[in-house]
């Protein structure tokens, strides 16, 4: 198969991009920490297919990609990683416990803001644990998993996991006089508190759902509140509060999840925070979301913020295909969030139920705020020796035959080995082609040293005057050995240098804080 | 967003399938096998969007999944990972030269046979070297690492390369007598050779095609042929091919290519065979395909075979949504294919050629051959310590705390850790659970021994009798060193023990060759 038409567009669709280079070579390092940290929680993975059946997704089906009806059954890619693992577990009756990870690409026909990391096509990270087990441990245990996960990343210090209740949402709502068939478009309305101010927020309640103004002012005293037990505390004080059936439930829960977070000594990440609502409808216990900064937009997102932003950029508001990277309204939005679900599995299994609790990693979000802050530039490949051949002048054969075979000793040894693709390559362009790898040894071969069953090592980027500096003949028949040997003191002295950088990192962050302290 | 309906069908789309369990398991280690290997060599990797703009594969279109036209740009599933990069390349204009590799999934409505790993959603695993360089090197080097793929694989001694090149091919057909204008159906008939028998490839030449009988029955005496630098020696005397300009190319490149395979100890697994031409229409100079044991169908696919399959399943030949699986004419196929196209990069870009050569692993096959013969269980998690706590009757209190503590002290150490979601868990039920997930190790608290600032540590599965059969106490000050010394000496052991294994696996079937040679 190959194309035929002549023209093409050549792009990626709108709200994709292609993933190369350094960028790739920092996403597959951010799954590394992420992965490890789900294996050192007992964590297995699964893969599903990128699509499934259609009507697995309910609401909001315009931003579900449809396949084309080409005959056969009807296809959706998948919108999410929850509800796949939903279907999974609805159809493997077996399982009745797992705690499982999935790393993969989701899909949403949403307003991209690729700078942001916005995309249509993106990657998520899933860990959940599914079954029935003693009250609030495993929803401990993800919310431990979630604080590895972003001090792994680097950003101690810099993340707030808000959490909420939806029991305590429902008992709030219902206590301040919310009628039932208001409780899930008001519990969205609060949702956007993060990016609106409160007014806003009660304009939607009160002007578009019908919510009664005094009602609104009421739930209006609670959102803003913010704390940790202190705030649990204050909410059992109030007599109307602890006298509401799911308020109750909603407090057990939390009391036992700040027990369990304690002991986990993940309690100091946590913020209970009323606003927090989450605008999925599967939710039934805990929920959270973890911000940094820049999660937030600059703005808020008032109608005249968004026409200010709108008129400026000559577009109109609203526009499906537009870019929203410098909108200001928009922010980086949370870089995971999740929460108890103990009804989805049943939903698809018609009978068994299986509870489940998770959470999920926003990747590409992650991602620009890691790549906004880096410094240091890495390697693109990983290649420890480039294999060069010395010489020049018409008798020079480019020793193409000598460098292959040394090169297939390298592999056989599971030692990453490159050579230029060229029968008479000119040492400069060998050792130019080393440097632009970033490659840290050259072994160069000679007519003169292979006779007498030798070849130089020399690591490159020493500097002038190194007793090294011009490399070190090695026996052919020692090869492996030597090369090896090379290779794992350097990696020991580069873990090292590492070590004493990130040491004097501290120190200095150190030093500046007393300094600050010393002079304030 | 959640469902909606209460009617589900609980399964995946047709020819897709969940990964899971052991076979997750081990086709994880299949891709870290072959990623190894790629890097070895100076591969990079890529990632592309799953969909492409429709249009970027002309023929076979029935094969491709389109996207439903929900407003905006058309797009469809990539088929393979080839032309997305040479997409990808046509964007990057600075790219000129790259080894990359991508491990992804792609597309085809074909009909599916899942037993056989023939399915519409599979990964494939590609890489490919694009750039100019001296004739060949990069060619050699691919089938290299297609050995080393292998070899790594344990498919050592058991895998051909099948080789040929479109050159020579060309050049045959020509010198045979085929018009230009068949040239490409009539290879298509040549490559059905390992699944049909010649007297039917004949006839779809002669009946179908309109091809000459007796150009037919040249071409018969030609694509019977294989060897190696004794059939090119055999072909170059022939007087009217060496006069062909295309086979001259063909000549000259393999002769290159078979001294520099030789060079990487790589040509043994090499079969020069003429029968091999590759649907693709884009390939331009060597192309070659990786067979095993079950590639070929267990029975020829004459048209009276297929025929009484069809009637013993009692369906209609040719049904498309039937699975193929118990189909003795359909066999696993390639397990590896590949070639050089020099011209495709240049289809997208209109101008810039980027010449390429590369292979693509068929993942899921080579999955379906090693699970096949596996006899060994893998372990499903990686965790190393399952932490419990030991007492019962009326004072018990389960510990939670003190296992939550010290899983979250084993946590930030990085061991992998687990521990039963129960406040009060029955020991029997924490040992149950340790040994269904083979953990190796047990970390049991009690009250006596935490009082004494003590815990104790037990490997799993050790003989009765064993000197620590009955576990070792430890002090809590130094748990994690006492705790990772314990887990590395473990896992060398296992490693020894692993090592063992082989060397009398070998020494087996050496003695096993040795007593049916000196029967023989």
């Amino acid at each position: 198969m190959a194309p035929k038409a002549q023209k093409f567009e050549i792009k990626t669709p709108k709200g994709t991009r292609d993933w190369s280079g350094e960028d790739m070579v920092l996403r597959e390092k951010i799954f590394k920490t992420i992965t490890d940290v789900f294996k050192r929680h007992g964590g297995v993975t699964i893969d599903t297919p990128v699509f499934e059946l259609k009507g697995k997704y309910g609401e909001d089906s315009k931003l579900i990609y449809d396949l084309a009806d080409q005959g056969g059954e009807l296809c959706s890619l998948r919108y999410d990683l929850t509800v796949p693992f939903a279907r999974y577990l609805a159809m493997n009756k077996d399982i009745s416990q797992i705690k499982r990870y999935h790393i993969a690409k989701v899909y949403r026909r949403d307003q991209p803001a690729v700078k942001k990391g916005r995309m249509r096509e993106f990657y998520q990270c899933d860990f959940d644990i599914a079954g029935v087990y003693d009250p609030m441990i495993p929803d401990a245990e993800i919310i431990r998993i979630a604080n590895e996960v972003f001090d792994a990343l680097g950003f101690k210090g810099k993340y707030t996991i808000k959490l909420n209740s939806r029991k305590i949402l429902d008992g709030l709502f219902q206590v301040c006089g919310v009628p039932d068939n208001l409780i899930r478009p008001i519990s969205s309305a609060v949702d956007k508190l993060d990016k609106m101010p409160w007014e806003d927020v009660r304009k939607e309640m009160v002007d578009e759902k019908g919510l009664a103004p005094e009602v609104a002012d009421r739930i209006g005293q609670y959102v803003v509140l913010k704390g940790q037990r202190d705030l649990l505390e204050k909410l059992k004080q109030d007599p109307e509060l602890s006298a509401n059936p799911s308020m109750q439930q909603g407090f057990a829960d939390l009391e036992l999840l700040f027990t369990y977070l304690e002991a986990f000594d993940a309690l100091h990440t946590v913020s209970f925070d009323l606003s927090l609502a989450r605008g999925l409808d599967y939710y039934t216990g805990v929920i959270y979301e973890v911000v940094t900064e820049g999660s937030a937009p600059s703005v808020a997102a008032t109608k005249e913020n968004k026409e200010k932003v709108a008129k400026k950029k000559g577009g109109k508001s609203g526009d499906p295909d537009e870019d929203r990277s410098d909108d200001p309204t928009v922010g980086i939005g949370s870089i995971a969030a999740g929460g108890r679900y103990d009804n989805l599995v049943g939903m698809f299994s018609g009978k068994t139920q299986v509870p489940c609790v998770g959470i999920s990693f926003g990747v590409d979000r992650i991602f620009s705020i890691i790549k906004a802050s880096q410094t240091k530039k890495s390697r693109k490949n990983e290649v420890d020796v480039f294999v060069m051949a010395f010489g020049g002048g018409k008798d020079f054969t480019g020793l193409l035959k000598e460098r292959s075979q040394i090169c297939a000793r390298l592999w056989d040894a599971g030692i990453k080995a490159e050579f230029l693709y060229k029968v008479k390559p000119k040492l400069q362009a060998q050792f130019k082609a080393a440097e632009d790898g970033g490659v840290p040894f050259a072994l160069i071969l000679g007519e003169d040293e292979l006779a007498q069953g030798k070849v130089k090592i020399k690591e490159m980027g020493l500097p002038a005057g190194h007793p090294l500096k011009e490399g070190e003949l090695i026996s052919l028949d020692n090869l492996v050995e030597e090369v090896k040997l090379r290779i794992t003191r350097k990696q020991q002295a580069d873990q090292l240098a590492e070590q004493a950088d990130q040491l004097k990192l501290v120190d200095g962050v150190e030093k500046d804080n007393n300094e600050a302290q010393a002079s304030a």
